[in-house]
């Protein structure tokens, strides 16, 4: 039977930075009773691996710029949450009442660029995206594998707003292990047809039905396992190989 | 703990047009050792429901029209192939060498407004998309809970390419006895903060989830029932909820 597994790790501290991430995960789904297994992908709210690397920041010692100023108040935001959202983008997208979509470091498109102020602690505290989320996946993904043994992914996701499509869904900001897009070209189907257009975004794909247990704000469940999914191992694929550059865009 | 599986429905005849899809899956959930339970989600790959309603088309009895013949010298496509997708088209988004993404009726943006040749039995057949994939899951939904007895939800689902990122991923086209978007405003997070923007689109999450074990074309997985998930119940909810109307698309 093929069947796939979404465990929710429960149970989880809050994260204060310094915190080793791994460990706590390991602490937790042991606390659960239950191991880390061979293949297993882990998916990790980013928001927890921001506030372990201390990329929060305290909106009381920003100074917004005359910039972020005339930005917000054209958006109606707070002067110093714009101001912590430009520093970290790389271009703006698209700019409205309450609406600041933006371009992050990375490469992604998101309202806020990503700054969040959901799920940290502190009135006026927000959190930034990890500085580099595949590089944090990466150290997570190292962690865990040398203290248990096993061979998983790591995949860290956050919730972005879409084209075309109404709602947020969760998606891969950063990954390692695994091949962030599963490409089928060239395999045939049931009656022999050989597929010609057929690249699945399996880590966003994954990230998504994480969410199915993560998504669960007064339930505080930062991760997911995902148990049985058989993914293409890598190496060297990043959560960058899911932007799609503007200049070929052709879903725009 | 919290946990929610995904379970691929194996040994699925080829469809026919004319079968009652709602029968096949019970059947073949049967053969399996399984059963259908209370609050499962049914997710079903459309090209067997395009295929129970007949909505294939043999191209060698399409006469494309001059627009169509015009459109497929500039997109190098099949001149046939672009009439049949022209018919079910309400837009055409964007055009160019090998791409054509239009809208559908229901208004999803997506390359070839969603005919696909592939799993379609046949050298010339295509098949188009369901005429209204929310009745469709609607029906299919009905005759599983009269069958069982048990209280289901159903989508309908279709692989899209995105903006802004690369690859594909699943997503409901049609959907019955949930609702698409589960609204969390108003929600409070681990620290009490009120969440202000946090729509999750968990139909489209679902569809994602349940290609992890769909979306292997060569073991023939066109079903994939997820259990454990607590959806919001809806009767009026359509995947038409999903649609972001294009003067209010903010990611454009």
């Amino acid at each position: 039977m093929v069947k796939v597994e979404i465990i929710g790790v429960e149970g989880f501290p809050i994260v204060e930075a310094g915190d080793d991430v791994a460990s706590l995960i390991l602490e937790a789904v042991r606390a659960q009773g239950l191991s880390i297994e061979e293949g297993d992908v882990i998916v990790v709210s980013h928001i927890i691996v921001s506030r372990a690397e201390g990329r929060t920041v305290d909106l009381r010692k920003v100074r917004p710029s005359k910039v972020a100023e005339n930005i917000a108040s054209f958006t109606k935001k707070d002067p110093r949450l714009v101001e912590v959202i430009l520093r970290d983008s790389r271009a703006i997208r698209r700019m409205g009442p309450r609406l600041l979509i933006t371009e992050t470091r990375q490469g992604f498109v998101c309202a806020n660029c990503g700054v969040d102020k959901s799920n940290v602690p502190g009135e006026d505290v927000v959190a930034l995206l990890p500085e580099d989320p595949d590089a944090s996946a990466r150290r997570i993904k190292e962690r865990i594998c040398s203290l248990t043994g096993k061979e998983v992914a790591v995949i860290i996701c956050d919730t972005h707003g879409r084209a075309h499509r109404m709602g947020e869904v969760n998606v891969a900001i950063g990954l390692h292990g695994l091949s962030a897009i599963r490409d089928r070209r060239g395999e045939r189907d049931l009656f022999g047809y050989r597929l010609r257009v057929k690249q699945t975004a399996i880590a966003d794909e994954l990230a998504s039905a994480a969410e199915l247990v993560i998504g669960q704000a007064d339930e505080g469940i930062p991760v997911a396992i995902i148990r049985g999914y058989h993914y293409p191992r890598s190496e060297t694929s990043t959560a960058k190989d899911l932007v799609r550059p503007r200049e070929r865009d052709l879903f725009l």
